[in-house]
């Protein structure tokens, strides 16, 4: 059986695992004050075109996420995210568990928009009483989105605009951004991505990594003692070299970007390949998830053969499901899905 | 230059390395649903003589106590710990951050006594006062502890009575698991440890893991929904993979005891050696950590040859000292060392 | 300037101050040990027809439903309430320091109804990664809702219903729980109300007193210690006789009740009153909060008059406005103010 | 009986009540916009001869601790205090259910010593690893301390420049502070302790009103929204004009200190008739609370006649029992206590 159910079911890119060999026995301190780590951070910090951005390396998303959140928040404030936005369904309340309301505002196939965040800003400083309420505190988008689907550069930029007219930090969670930035569909480069937000996250777990997530300051403002609040937020690593290495490797020649390309276009054949066949998309994603509509009898058809993700089922029979590919993903793999459908 | 400065400087054993290449391609499901941490939590479950056992994988130490400590406390309640617990000192007050206390009690060489955690526990229900107060709501000792000590199997179960007497839960944090049982000094067995106490971890980052912490609830008794609260700490993996396979690894055919076993002897010959030559012990410590007053001038001898940890500079100008073996340390090494000195 | 803006503009009850006086330098112990409170106690029970309820006194409304929310909800769970629930919005996340997520559903006029609350609870359940998701872990309402409006009897029946279908524990916010029972429009008692959830707040802010919520856990089945949380929240008061003579009071005679009916007499009044003049309702509610739709000539005549609240702005100029009437409010008031429409 | 247990066993000083009864119908402005709260404001401003000060009125003392600590702290810091600090033990975990530590230092008599707090921050700073440790991040005493003890003009100064000199605020909780200043042993005015801290409260519960603690920033350094964070503590009361209207009647004609004065001319007087009598000091409080040593032949002179707590039972049988004196203390009180004696 091949799966597409996500972008985490194999291991690492041989590459990675080359690396973690070929380094084991060299005696590294811990807690990320490793050679590996420090090299890692001037990859990244040379590949966004910051020198001043600041680099810290957790182990996953949601951890990753309310570390930053919370951190970058006071105890009046909250994050405004869209209602899809991972923090605000799939995260078991993690920000929540560090005392931040998720403040949800519209979300169109898992975007937020400008106007809309403005609309939102205004109304909470037009209300009487808004000094009973919680105050927004950032802003978080996700690029791509839950739904695969990505903010182009001038959506981008208006977000962004309308954060700093509010003096609001902008926090793009890149969980999958190598699968964005490739996408045939992207205007933007990371450095134009790391010119537009406060802070962001590579996405290392779902893009050729054991484990691991970036996070990246690009105008060195992280919060004071961050150090100090990833530890009390059970997010460092004694072994920072697990991440260092991870990331330097990732970060050499280009390969997270080349690696998340490969799957881009094996995403786009899958994309194109369900829709010469007749298949309904759900939405027309530009990034590695893709979202198609599938009858019983399709489902049927791929029964014990093709593994997939079911995200919803309709009242007509049908279900929303997600067909992931990701930098493990081989041509091999999408001929034998074009075969059995 | 050689480093004994701690147990997380090296990488990880051979044996998970060449097992994560080979498994590399495989495609398993993610969150802990894969086949290798099913593997991995049977053979633990094995190794601990409790077939109705709950175990779980999470990444880091502090990460691993303050989830277990949180999710085991009621609102109400706070844990008990030596003064000198690792929750209680070095964590950056994980503990607190997700409400709960700290109660300490007096440590000698890093334990508690059962007689000292009964007074306190008398005291406290004697306090008419008592219903203002945090109330005692689990212990928390470490095996070995910070000071590299251990609990003898007579103390354990005293320590383990008293719980039993006050309806507390017993943590055991294990995260240099290994290290305590395999020690001569050692007369408690991985299951006797499993019998008195009701959640242990088994320590995999310091004892030949790249990452990696097995939470052990012998008797079955996880709080309920652990593996959302789990996710909720930030400390689930994407790649369950990562730590399952680490896990089945260091306990298929005992190499998990048996790469500490190498340890302890080396850290053995190592306090002898110190001995031998004439330097006096800050604490004859029986586990792979060894404590060692070292004179300026010994510490101008390892000067850049050495990596050691000063742990506390003595007004009379000697400083106490950490020497760490680990899985990794050579036999290599201990006479580089000893040829130094 | 007579104020309508709303329902605790002024001081206590007489009777609450008389006896506040009467009392004085009677020496009574503290935190709710006193006579006052066990009186005061025993009055609620009789009243609502459960003597084995068990009855807290807190001060105010944030407090107390932040206090009771989060004693009666584990980590994993959030508390399900309407979009417009008090809570949800003007409590300025009091829920999510806690470490809770407020779980919106639909509101119509401020209300939930049972079969959309059924839908979510089905959904959450039906959803494959329901266990990376906050758990709904009890249900709040509030009684009158934020508009004023009121639950039937048959309304209310079957929300906790569906609360008992799953195990959910059912929160009635009574903050202004006097002006509801009191409502032509209501066909619940107070004792019906008992019988339809697990725990209430009978408000007293807003119907007589100086400050104070009584929470009722009408079955006895308060969380464990809950006197230590309430200490933990700062909610629990060194002088409880002052809420105890206050609620002792309350209820001795009837009174809550009659001077709630007082205050609801007079906002039928005020409401027919704005009719008759040709003033448009927001919306028709049955309580003692009155939403008028104002023009800018309306609001005009009343400046520097006539004091009420602005809820919203309306694109055509005209404002939603609140007239509240209490306790307090005399017919003179009522009179006042026709006179200036 | 008459009982000397606490100084919170009667209601408030009758000018408080006449004053509530006198003003009960003046409408005004909810959470703390009224009139009354504004002038309260402003004569506590004279009082401590800060102009510049910010001024907020809250309910409790554990409450009051709580928000004030919680809102100055940032998340990797803790409050130092004294071993026997409230905050470090009686008042529920209070503090760490906001997230935060407490740092506790040895204690003299309830106080703590500023070159004994000096050291722990010099000792915190020399620590090779304190980025994996909780920051000291504000300084917490009271005045008078849990022992009624008082720190001199001279130790507070010197505690005051210990703080300055780490940038930490130093944060003086006056429950009773008015019982500290008008203690013979007192060589500090209220100016002068407002010059000497940068946040203080003063204590109106134990000090003659109902509830109510005036937490005052002196140099107006109030941390942003605290406002909103009070309501988010659920400390904010509807009916602000009840703290209000208490301490505009506290602060006129210099109540507070005059009824503070008559509780300690007659705790002086009580003291001096137990040593008169032969009976032992436990300590030589020069405030309202006295710590005797009653022998159970005292004790049983007492029972039933005179109410006081028990601190501590001594291993010889005898206890260590604190009577303490309060506004609300009479001559004749003392006068029968002697005769009983």
């Amino acid at each position: 059986m091949i799966s597409f159910t996500c972008d985490y079911n194999e291991g690492a890119h041989p590459a990675i695992l080359e690396r973690l060999v070929a380094t084991n026995f060299v005696q590294e301190p811990g807690y990320g004050a490793d050679s590996f780590t420090a090299s890692a951070r001037a990859r990244i910090c040379e590949a966004i075109g910051h020198p001043e951005a600041q680099v810290f390396f957790l182990t996953g998303g949601t951890q990753t996420n309310s570390t930053v959140i919370a951190t970058m928040l006071r105890d009046y404030q909250g994050v405004v995210a869209a209602a899809t936005g991972h923090i605000a369904v799939h995260e078991a309340g993690a920000v929540e568990y560090t005392g931040h309301k998720v403040l949800t505002i519209p979300q169109h196939q898992g975007k937020m928009c400008a106007s809309e965040l403005k609309a939102f800003l205004e109304g909470f400083y037009a209300d009487g009483s808004f000094d009973h309420m919680v105050f927004p505190g950032m802003v978080y988008i996700s690029f791509p989105t839950e739904y695969g689907t990505l903010y182009s550069k001038e959506e981008l930029s208006a977000i962004y605009a309308v954060c700093r007219e509010y003096s609001l930090p902008l926090f793009v969670d890149g969980a999958r951004l190598g699968y964005g930035l490739m996408s045939p569909a992207c205007d933007l480069s990371l450095k134009d991505l790391a010119g537009l937000c406060d802070v962001f996250t590579i996405g290392g777990t779902k893009v050729g990594a054991l484990c691991g997530e970036a996070v990246v300051f690009p105008s060195g403002k992280a919060p004071e003692h961050f150090f100090t609040m990833v530890k009390q937020h059970g997010a460092l690593l004694a072994k920072g070299r697990l991440t260092g290495i991870q990331f330097d490797t990732l970060f050499t020649d280009g390969l997270y970007l080349k690696i998340a390309k490969g799957a881009i276009d094996l995403a786009m054949q899958l994309k194109a390949m369900f829709v010469a066949k007749g298949y309904e998309l759900f939405l027309d994603s530009p990034t590695n998830q893709q979202f198609i509509l599938l009858t019983p009898e399709a489902m049927e058809r791929l029964e014990g053969k093709v593994a997939y993700e079911i995200w919803e089922r309709l009242a007509d029979g049908r279900a929303v499901t997600r067909f992931a590919t990701s930098w493990a993903t081989t041509p091999q793999q999408i001929a034998q899905l074009e075969e059995i459908l």
